[in-house]
């Protein structure tokens, strides 16, 4: 896996260095010699990722990182800080000023390519899923960077006994509502049923964390949840197996609270950055398939699912039929009651369809006060009497009409037909359509059959 | 990376075997021993990967493989068929049933890994995208496995020197349109201005043939392009070190041109499946963004980009002012002339807007015969003239009515307000309606400044 790496240092024989030895592995290197350079090389060169030292002259690392994070524009970008000392204090400073990860000079290669590895891969979903919500709605998304949620965290502590693993659970911050399992298969269950992060116990000889980490990320239902492991300090190839398996980010043992606090944070601001990219994406696409004022499928959405039944049809004979429905004398409704009473109709005709239909049926606002019902598995006597269904359920419960307390019955009158082998899903309609003709010629509020049936 | 991997072999022994290999690499791991229970768990299991076996009793590798590229429900998962004979025959039969990579027992486990970290890194992305537009729109997602595309893919050749790039682009389909080069800047540019693959040699001592590949994989206009690679036969480092740079598949020197045909075919099919999908999604979210019936953008659009015009004014002071402007007397045109002939002025309106308009001004659908500018860096004087600009054109070029060949002059109303500081996006658009409201009853064809000011 390659990448454009940004890599930020005051001192030229260290950018020569790492840029050195990141081209020899074929990452895309840009250099940046103070903090002002880095701002504005995140933005031309759009990097996937930045290895930020802390200690310069002028904007230090943190304020850097902090200005970084704080910007929509380069907020996704991961951020590795590299400090001269392990200090304590420094790794904290850095993980709070947002940073995804924190090195220490000499940074060793391998440690740092399983860092850049996890990150790329994290980042490589997340960029797919910005770049669809950019095209079409710039200021949309959401932002990349917010202070780490206090409150509801959910965090499935995993350890091999229960005591090590309630040890483990009373380090994590206060606002976090740990459950600690000693039991692999239980915390695996627990992760699936639903977590915000998970905190594994990689350092014990009683169970082998990593098959845990493996089933969680295999698993369609934890295969998002952020895993922050616990492995043992001098063990760097532990760390490197971790995170090339899937663990998002590594604490040491011996376990430092504001360490893990500050790991937990991020790990639970970059989840909630995902869910809410992945929520927003999913509330734009379900607007594309929903009319807004009933609620209902649109008209796109009902006529996919009608070429599907007509494809089932085809392969397997299964029955389909279609009801046009359409709502008695509307337009009056609307100029004697003015539009939002029309809407309330239209919203109310949503209603007593949804209670009337199967759960298989797929009903949808056609287009005005036009609405079409696809029944797959029905032929034209069932699709009639599920019509007739919706029209007697109209008609029984009239409309309040809140300008003048009036009560007003509502009517719709409807054609149904049954698909013919073959049969488009514009000649279905038609047919269906016929029907209603009829059906209003006939004098309204009632349900017809196409009569000609299909050639 | 973990992942669950399906084996389907006959043989117990060898099933055990494989299964025991990627247990010990903590892969999840399901066996079948038939082509039926493959076909069964492919769908119950959903595996990342799938291992076949060609060679078994019943239904074969092949039959099987055509079977799981043919339904919806599983063509997106990966297939590597495995067979006991390195045949020339063997390995085209596979590639051509839609296997996705073809492994030689004994089966080698670092050339195994690699494959399978190089396809799972693809299906990741693949399973967000597939996963957001299977959310909303089952059946809408294009189909994963189509017959190789015919006529226009476009080939980029990389080489080390202009005859061997030449000699290379003459191995390819004679459908596909290559264009070779021995130069890799050359080759570089040519990828990101766009082709449906890559095909570089890796084998020239002349030219760092990775260095290429990181390149384009690193360039975001180059990303997705599939690479197909070109190894020396007995060079198994360099295939492993090429797809974990990113590679998509590899073809052994000596060349051979029905491989290279499959193998190609292959990556053009993937590729347009993962352009498809990406399509449908971006179609999909701008549908969310945007009103069918004029193209324009809808209220929830021009809504967002108010919002951001009042955070720049609050910001950095920059003016932002809002036009709503209203088609006089539209429900009197739909009554006379029919929905048809409205919707047709809706449009119209649509159009003139646009030619009307700085680019820069965002210009949706309200609702209804409603519709709304939002101008960022115009105050009340530029939008009233922009407002002005709009009503102009509308009421200097009259309809054409077909149904009657009658030309009918539409004429709008209008009102304008500028934001003042903190004000909300409601309270604007409330002000510039009043506006509107007074335009109206002062006899309508006219644009009015809201002349209350805001507070």
């Amino acid at each position: 896996m390659t990448a454009r790496i940004l890599v930020v240092d005051d001192i030229q024989t260290n950018r020569r260095l790492l840029e050195g030895r990141l081209s020899a592995e074929y990452f895309e290197v840009a250099t940046a010699a103070s903090g002002e350079d880095c701002l504005r090389l995140a933005r031309e060169f759009a990097p996937d990722l930045i290895l930020l030292d802390v200690m310069m002259p002028g904007m230090n690392g943190y304020d850097v990182c902090r200005r970084l994070k704080g910007d929509a524009a380069t907020a996704h970008i991961p951020v590795v800080m590299i400090t001269a000392l392990d200090q304590r204090e420094e790794r904290l400073s850095g993980l709070q000023a947002g940073a995804d990860e924190f090195l220490t000079k000499p940074v060793d290669d391998v440690a740092l390519f399983a860092r850049v590895r996890s990150l790329l891969r994290l980042k490589l979903v997340m960029d797919e899923l910005r770049q669809r919500q950019e095209r079409v709605a710039e200021g949309e998304a959401p932002p990349a960077h917010e202070p780490a949620p206090e409150g509801s965290a959910q965090v499935v502590v995993a350890a091999g006994d229960d005591r090590t693993a309630q040890r483990l659970a009373a380090k994590l911050p206060s606002y976090v509502k740990a459950r600690a399992f000693g039991d692999p298969a239980a915390a695996t269950a627990a992760a699936r049923e639903g977590a915000d992060m998970v905190l594994i116990d990689l350092t014990s000889a009683k169970f082998d964390g990593l098959r845990v980490v493996a089933r969680i990320r295999s698993e369609a239902a934890s295969r998002n949840i952020p895993i922050l492991a616990v492995i043992d300090a001098d063990n760097a190839q532990a760390m490197v197996r971790a995170l090339d398996m899937g663990v998002n980010d590594v604490v040491c043992r011996p376990i430092d609270a504001g360490e893990i606090a500050a790991r937990t944070a991020t790990q639970l601001r970059r989840k909630r950055y995902a869910d809410q990219l992945r929520d927003r994406l999913d509330e734009s696409l379900e607007m594309a398939f929903t009319d807004a004022l009933t609620g209902l499928p649109n008209r796109r959405y009902v006529m996919a699912r009608l070429r599907e039944g007509l494809e089932g049809l085809d392969r397997d004979g299964e029955a389909v039929s279609v009801a046009v429905l359409d709502i008695d004398r509307f337009k009056q409704i609307n100029d004697t009651y003015g539009h939002q009473a029309g809407d309330r109709v239209l919203q109310g005709m949503a209603e007593r369809m949804g209670a009337a239909l199967r759960a298989a049926d797929v009903a949808g606002r056609f287009g005005g006060e036009e609405f079409l019902i696809v029944m797959r598995g029905a032929d034209e006597a069932a699709a009639l009497e599920a019509a007739e269904r919706v029209r007697a359920a109209l008609e029984a419960r009239p409309f309040i009409l809140r300008e003048t307390g009036e009560m007003l019955t509502v009517t719709l009158s409807a054609g149904v037909a049954q698909a013919a082998p073959g049969e488009t899903a514009e000649a279905l309609i038609a047919r269906a359509d016929a029907a209603l003709y009829e059906a209003k010629a006939a004098g309204r509020n009632r349900v017809m059959a196409d009569r000609k049936k299909a050639a």
